[in-house]
Order: structure tokens, then C-alpha cells, then sequence
């Protein structure tokens, strides 16, 4: 609803006045000759999905550049995306050995080639042999390859210190997004009091509350702890799930770690009180891990929820019911166009794997291609390999920038007054607290927009820059935030945050 | 719950007793230290899925897949899967430019490379100037790249003698389950009584059913007429949707056309009947054309819904609301794996498409290699260029074996005695109907299996063939049909028919 006031921008009481009248008349039939779905008609959970990250920001962003390919004179020459976490189209490059073994398997003929390395041939013909038909053109099996789950299980085992991991808990998927909807799906069960509760952090990521809003699933807010770097407080949790507790039955709670928006990386101390604490409540525990490699603050260090359960002793890893997410979309590969991933189920009852199986075999499989693209993230070349040289360079590269532009953007912003920024630990988000003048707040409000949404709006149209307000990512009431990727090329980044600082300044005089 | 049944092979009665048993418990919280998922407390609807093509008989083939390898005699040494219409598993060759493209989009470094075509070399660097980052790893747009909705909307007006065709109106997907799934979901809403009914046919892919059972909208079934050669009547639709009336609010229709599972191709005549009957009836229009391509028999012709729509004039064209579907799964090119697919939507009130874009940029995009390939589908290499004499040698080939097969498919199955099949005028399978002798019948309904699933079973098990019963189709109540696709080469297929023949008589006999 409030996405489409936003894009449409009538005033939200108008809408809401003509709609219910149009919705009475739809009810009594007097629409019969108009058209059969309306935003009055149509599934109202779908009207309520928001989904910020490409929201109206993001559109006005397109035109915009579409404006200055027409001549349209504006205070810059380009827009600088920062909005979305698309390594590639910011310039990152593939890692040649990911790209090399996918040519070969779109194009087999190039197994006769000299050019290429042996491994690479290696490599993509183990990938072909695992497949139905020796083509990327069959279906796999609805869960994945299996080739391919056996290598992911083995990545798993090797990333956890020998903790086993079964192939058969392993699901392919399109990019983690999908693995996150279709276990929700699974969840989300009951009515009115007994309707399924989620809790997700606040910020969080909007696919959390977009999937809820679709399901009809009752949100449960938990908040992290702004002053204390986002970390995750169990006291925190206690009280979100109390509250919620008298109008709905909470069953799942969703962590990001490393965190988006928020870019934190939770202490192996919180990882194990969050598993205590979904132990003893009964809740379902879903693990959003997609920045795993991500990690670039000193003293930092990733945790993953299945080590430590199973760290925690039998009483913990027989019974706590968990759901991990990967992606080939993040990390060092930032292979988003690929739509590869995996989810790992542990201690799911059998009957509900027999379920989910079947859930997902009604849309046949996950992108074959990315199936395979995920098959090298999980098992990438290895010493004494002719590969290696090149894949090693190539990661720590991407990932060394990565650290340093975390770290110019941290020092950056925290020089501008009235912008405050916890450190970038990991993943590629920043997400600092903006002050704002109240006539700034009353003049945004007047206008109907979030006042963030007012100020990245201006930020866009004056500089150029496209970032996501802070209200799409859920704040703390009287706060406000803008979420900023660090993945624009270390120039350009500079320029952006010159831009912010410079915008942040002016904004501040003009409504002071 | 039945596809559960059929795995886990409880009686029925048991099961739904011990559920409801557990039900209660869980209400009562009894259950709290036990799983938070199980089948009594997860997602009803999607309990309520069932989808035949990879149901249990598929699961079976596996089996005896890895048996056979281990060694365990059988009266067969391979399994012949004809249940899914997967070309490439079936032996079906690639499309050599289209792969070409996608290797040198994968890897640009080979577009240095002499011995690619430059038609090729010209349209990877156009699909790679058209992603973001020139990389196919970067995210697209969430209805798709927008140089590939030109392409395909320019496909469509080709196809349509001119008709035009807005790219605004065009959503890329993952292959056509996806975007069906999309629009279902937009357009069910209501509860009880004024729950939204959608209209299947029956013998229906059971997509269908699966998707209108995770939405828990209501399935309206209007049956084919076999006798007429699975065409459509407009009576049949009529009595489906006054019957539905009385408990539901009709609002959709669909049609598979060309037809899956029953291979009909529907007549000028028939299109433009439905399109008459959905506009009296003020209904929205699915229409599923992935078969477009796939039109075998004499005197058959392809007649797309957008075109006869247009051509009945403004009356008609100005109001009916019409989704159809495509992919680049089936027709010649059969590459499932990709997952590409499109669908173009045809008088979608402006508002509506507002909340559709914003529903499919959850999900962030589609696989951009599967967009790639959808894009050289549908703009494939023209007279002149040098890679256009292999590309019409390939297509050709492949639509003269496909009818080859589809016409001795319909041959040998009706010379078998109690087997009658329609002709496979198109698509890619042929749906007999099967008599059955009422021993058989009464044995399958002791083992509280569908009398044709216990058939295929038999028939996997003795023969080592993997067809899909009717039941999971959908058939008139008393009828006995079994799924067949037509990709098995030539001489496998010739060798299924035969072992079917063979079968067909032996079980006869035994239950007579």
C-alpha cells in the first residue's frame, strides 16, 4: 500500500477513502463489467509487500539517468549506485576460473581447446557427467545435483572443523532469497491468535518482512543495539517474544550474521546465547549467512551457527531445528545473475523434509548454471592446480579492497557532524544514524514521505547518489538511517562519500 | 496428504487419526518440547500440494537406478524415464549458436577468440552491453533486461502478424512455472464463499493444482472431451462455472494450448470461443502457450491468444484481461535446466502492474543467463549471417524427429488392444486411456493406490519404464490414463512402446 501511495502519490487518505468505496461496489458486484483484477481485488497480503531496496528511490534513480542520456542538465554527470548489493554491475570482476569452467559447460566443443587449463576441463566435465543428458539444458533433480550437494556438504564440514554434514540436508535453491520464502512457506501455519509469529532484527532486510507480509505471518520486531555496533542482545529477544506471545504463537526467529543492513559480525558468545535462547523458547532458528566470507574488522571473526550448535553438545545439536542460507551472490564472487544458492536443514523432522521435497519439485529445479557456479564456490582450486595461482590472487584482491573501503567509509562518515557510524565489521553495508532538523522532519512529513526517504530523495536529485533510507530497513522511532553499499570502485566510493558529506552539510544549514 | 501417504504407505485412516490425535496435542501445547515443524503444525496448504511428474513413481525410478548400478538383477539393465518433458536428458541436442553466445557471455574473453562466428562474437557483446557491468553476474532489473522484453516483444509481433506489442507489458521468469505462480498469487483473494475459483482443465499439468493448493483458492475443473480429440467446449466451461457459483467467486481461466498432458492443438474456432466466453463470463485469461513451437499434425496451426483477441476487435481487445506464458524449456530448444521464460500481460489495470513489478523485485530478478538464452530464442540468427544454415539444419532436425515420434507413438500404442490414444497433434506427450480389468482394480484399491499408479508401478518395476499415472493429471472418474512424452530417441522410443505393449498384454491377462 504505502509503495504504491509512494509511487502514484495521491494523498494516502484519498486512496484509502476511494478504495473502500470501490472495494463495497466490488463486493456487491456493481464492478462486474470492469476489469476482473483491480488493486481492489487482488490478494491484499501482496498489496501489503514492501520491498525498499528497489522501491521508489531506486525508479526515480533510472529516470534520472534516463534524463541525462536525453540532455537533461542536472548537478551531475551520472548517477553512483549504491543502493544494492551488486558487486558486478559496480565493477567487481568475475573470478576467471568460476567464468572459464562455465564456458566450457554452455559450450562442451571447447573441451578440445588448448587455451584452457586442465583443471578447468576437469572440472567442467565432472560438472557435465553429474548432469542429466551431460547439458545445463536438463532438469536436475528438484533438491539439486547431487554432485553438487555432496560438495557443498563437504565445504560445509571443511568451514565447521570436521562437524559431518549430510548431502541429503542440503537444497539448492535460487539465490538464498528463495531458500528464505519457500522454509517460511513451510512455517507459517494457523489463525488469528494462532497465527505464526517470525521475529526478524529491526534494521533488517526487507525480503524478511516482504515474505511475512505474503504469508499473512505475524513480524515480530527484535531490535539490535545501535550503540553497542548492532550486536544482538538476548534480553532484547526475551521481551520481543513476551510481548508477542499475547497475539500471535511465535515459532521462528531469523538472524542475519554478518548483518545487512547493519554490516555487524556477531561474537561466537552471541551466536551461542541466540541457539540458548531458541532452545529453551522453542522457536525454529533460520540463519541468514550469505556474507560468511565477508569479514573484515581485526578481532573479527565469523561464527556459524551450525559449528557452534554442534560446539554446544548434544542437548543443543539433537534437538534445535535450523536452516542455514548460502548464495554465490555475495562474498568474493558477487555472481548475483547466476540466482545460485543452498539452504542446510538440521534436525528437520523427516515427514517435513518429504514436504519440502515435494514443494519444491513443483518448480522443477534451481537454475542449472547456477547450480554449477555454486559447485566451484564450494570446492575452488586447489594447490599444486594450474588454477590456483590466479584464484587466490583474485579473491584476496576483491577482498582486501573490500576491507579498505569498509574501513574509508567507517572514517568518512563518522568526520561528518551529525552523522554517526558504527564500524563496517562485514558483509557490504553501512548503515549510519543521520541527524535530521526538524523542519526538515516537518516539511518531509508534510509531504507524506518518511523523512529519510525525503532526505535521500533530495541527496539523489542534488548529487546523484542513490542510497535506501533507513525506513525501509525498519529504526528505532525518532531515528534515522540511510543504508549505503561499500561497492562502488575506491574512487568512485570516495567521490559518493565527498557527495554525502557535502549534502549532509548543506541539507543541515538549509533546514536549521 | 496423499502424495504423503503414497511415500510413507500408512493406511490412510491411521495417518489422519495419529494426525489429528497430534493436532490437538500441539493446540494444547502438549507438544512443546517437542519439534516446532511438523506435518500436523507446518503450512496446511502446502500439505494439501501434490505434483505428479516427480511424485513417487519418479522417486521409485531412482531407486532402481541405483540398484541396477549396485548390481541388483532386474529383468531390464535400464530405466527409460519418459515422465518429464526434458529434452536434453533425453539425448536432444543444444541449439550450437545459442550455446556459443552464452560461453563467450560467460567468459567475454573468447569473443578474441577467430573461431566464433561473428554473429556470435556480435550478440554476446550485445546481451553483455545490455547487463549491468557488462557481466552476467551483475542483478538485471526485476521484470527482466530491457534490451531482452524488446527483443521478445518484437518476437511476438512476428509471431502475431503485426500485432503490437508493448515491452512494458513483458516480465521475464524463471521458465513458465514461475510467472503462472506470480499471477495466480495476484489474483486470489476473498474467503470463504467469495474465494477466488480458477478454472482448469482436466487432464490439467499439475502445476495447476499444486499452485491453487499452496493459495488455497478454489480449483474449478472443466474436463477436455477425449472422444472429440481433447478439445474444448464452451458448454463443458459453461457448466464448470455455474456449478463453481454456488461456493466460489470465478475469476480466472486457463488454458494449456498447445496441450499438456493430452498433445491437442486447440482450433482458431475454439481460441476464439474462450476468449468470447472468459469476456461474457468476466473472467481473467491464463493462457499457457510454452508449445507454441510444437505443432506436429496435418492441418494443426499454432493460434496465439493475443492474436485472435485482436483480431475480434476493440470489444474484445480493449477489455479482456490475458497473461500468456513462455519458455525456453520446450519447442526445439528444450533447455529446462536455464529456467527462462516470459510472459506478456495484456490489459492489466496500470495500478495492478504497479503491485506485479513490486512483488517480482522481492525476488531481485531472474536468472540472467536464463534471460540471455530467452533472448536468443526469440531473435535467433537470420538469413545472411553465418551462423543462420546450422541454426535452421538443427531446428528443423529436431521438429521433424519430435513428429516422427508423436506419430508413431500414436500408431503403436493404438494397435494395442485396449490401449486408444488420441493423435499427439502437438506438445510433447501422448495421454492414453487404459482399460483396466476390475481385478486389478480391486488389488490396487486393497493397496490403497490409484488403480494407474499401480499399474506404472508395475510397469516400472517389470519393464524398467518411468511414465506418470492419469490420476495425477486429473481424468473422468471411471477412466484410467497413463503420461507419456514423446524424447525418448527414436529407437528407445520405439523400444518403450513396445515394452508397454507387451506389458499391457501380460497384465491383461493376469487380472482377467
Amino acid at each position: 500500500m504505502k509503495w504504491c501511495v509512494q509511487v502514484l502519490n495521491p494523498s494516502f487518505s484519498q486512496l484509502l477513502k476511494s478504495q473502500n468505496t470501490r472495494s463495497e461496489m466490488a463486493e456487491n458486484g456493481l464492478l462486474h463489467h470492469g476489469k476482473v483484477l483491480t488493486v481492489d481485488t487482488m490478494n491484499p497480503n501482496v498489496k501489503r509487500v514492501e520491498y525498499a531496496v528497489r522501491g521508489p528511490i531506486v525508479q526515480r534513480a533510472l529516470q534520472i539517468e534516463k534524463e541525462l542520456k536525453e540532455g537533461v542538465k542536472k548537478p551531475f554527470t551520472e548517477v553512483i549506485k549504491a543502493n544494492i548489493g551488486d558487486c558486478h554491475a559496480m565493477g567487481q570482476k568475475p573470478i576467471t576460473f568460476f567464468r572459464q569452467v562455465l564456458a566450457l559447460c554452455s559450450y562442451p566443443e571447447l573441451l578440445e581447446d588448448n587455451k584452457f587449463p586442465e583443471d578447468v576441463k576437469n572440472r567442467a566435465r565432472r560438472i557435465l557427467q553429474a548432469c542429466a543428458g551431460r547439458s545445463l539444458g536438463a532438469y536436475s533433480a528438484s533438491q539439486g545435483i547431487e554432485l553438487v550437494r555432496r560438495d557443498v556438504a563437504q565445504y560445509i564440514e571443511r568451514r565447521d572443523g570436521g562437524i559431518p554434514c549430510n548431502p541429503d540436508n542440503i537444497y539448492l535453491t535460487a539465490g538464498a532469497s528463495d531458500a528464505i520464502m519457500t522454509m517460511l512457506k513451510l512455517l507459517v501455519s494457523g489463525e488469528g491468535p494462532s497465527r505464526t509469529g517470525v521475529m526478524i532484527s529491526i534494521p533488517q532486510y526487507p525480503l524478511y518482512s516482504a515474505a511475512l507480509a505474503e504469508l499473512a505471518a505475524v513480524q515480530i520486531n527484535y531490535y539490535l543495539d545501535e550503540e553497542k555496533c548492532w550486536s544482538l542482545d538476548v534480553s532484547e529477544l526475551r521481551r520481543a517474544l513476551e510481548a508477542a506471545r499475547k497475539h500471535c504463537r511465535p515459532r521462528v526467529l531469523c538472524i542475519i550474521n554478518p548483518g545487512n543492513p547493519t554490516g555487524q559480525v556477531q561474537s561466537r558468545q552471541c551466536v551461542e546465547d541466540v541457539i540458548q535462547f531458541a532452545a529453551e523458547e522453542n522457536l525454529f532458528l533460520m540463519a541468514d549467512e550469505v556474507y560468511q566470507d565477508n569479514v573484515y574488522a581485526e578481532g573479527c571473526q565469523f561464527h556459524s551457527f551450525k559449528k557452534v550448535l554442534f560446539e554446544m553438545g548434544p542437548e543443543y545439536s539433537d534437538k534445535l531445528e535450523l536452516a542455514s542460507f548460502h548464495s554465490t551472490s555475495k562474498c568474493y564472487m558477487g555472481e548475483c545473475g547466476f540466482r545460485g544458492g543452498y539452504m542446510e536443514v538440521v534436525n528437520l523432522d523427516p515427514e517435513v523434509k518429504v514436504q519440502l521435497t515435494k514443494l519444491v519439485s513443483v518448480r522443477l529445479c534451481p537454475s542449472v548454471p547456477g547450480q554449477a557456479l555454486l559447485d566451484l564456490v564450494v570446492n575452488p582450486p586447489q594447490p599444486g592446480e594450474p588454477s590456483y595461482g590466479t584464484f587466490i590472487k583474485e579473491r584476496s584482491h576483491t577482498l582486501e579492497v573490500l576491507a579498505e573501503k569498509a574501513k574509508m567509509t567507517q572514517e568518512i562518515l563518522n568526520q561528518v557532524p551529525g552523522i554517526t557510524c558504527n564500524p563496517v565489521q562485514g558483509a557490504m553495508y553501512t548503515f549510519p544514524q543521520i541527524q535530521l532538523p526538524p523542519k526538515a522532519i516537518a516539511e518531509a512529513k508534510e509531504k507524506g514521505q518518511a523523512p529519510d526517504m525525503f532526505y535521500c530523495m533530495k541527496l539523489l536529485e542534488e548529487k546523484g547518489i542513490c542510497l535506501v533510507p533507513g525506513s525501509g530497513f525498519g529504526q528505532r522511532d525518532g531515528t534515522y538511517h540511510f543504508r549505503m553499499t561499500i561497492l562502488p570502485p575506491t574512487e568512485k566510493l570516495k567521490i559518493v562519500l565527498d557527495k554525502v558529506k557535502e549534502f549532509h552539510q548543506s541539507f543541515t544549514e538549509q533546514y536549521s
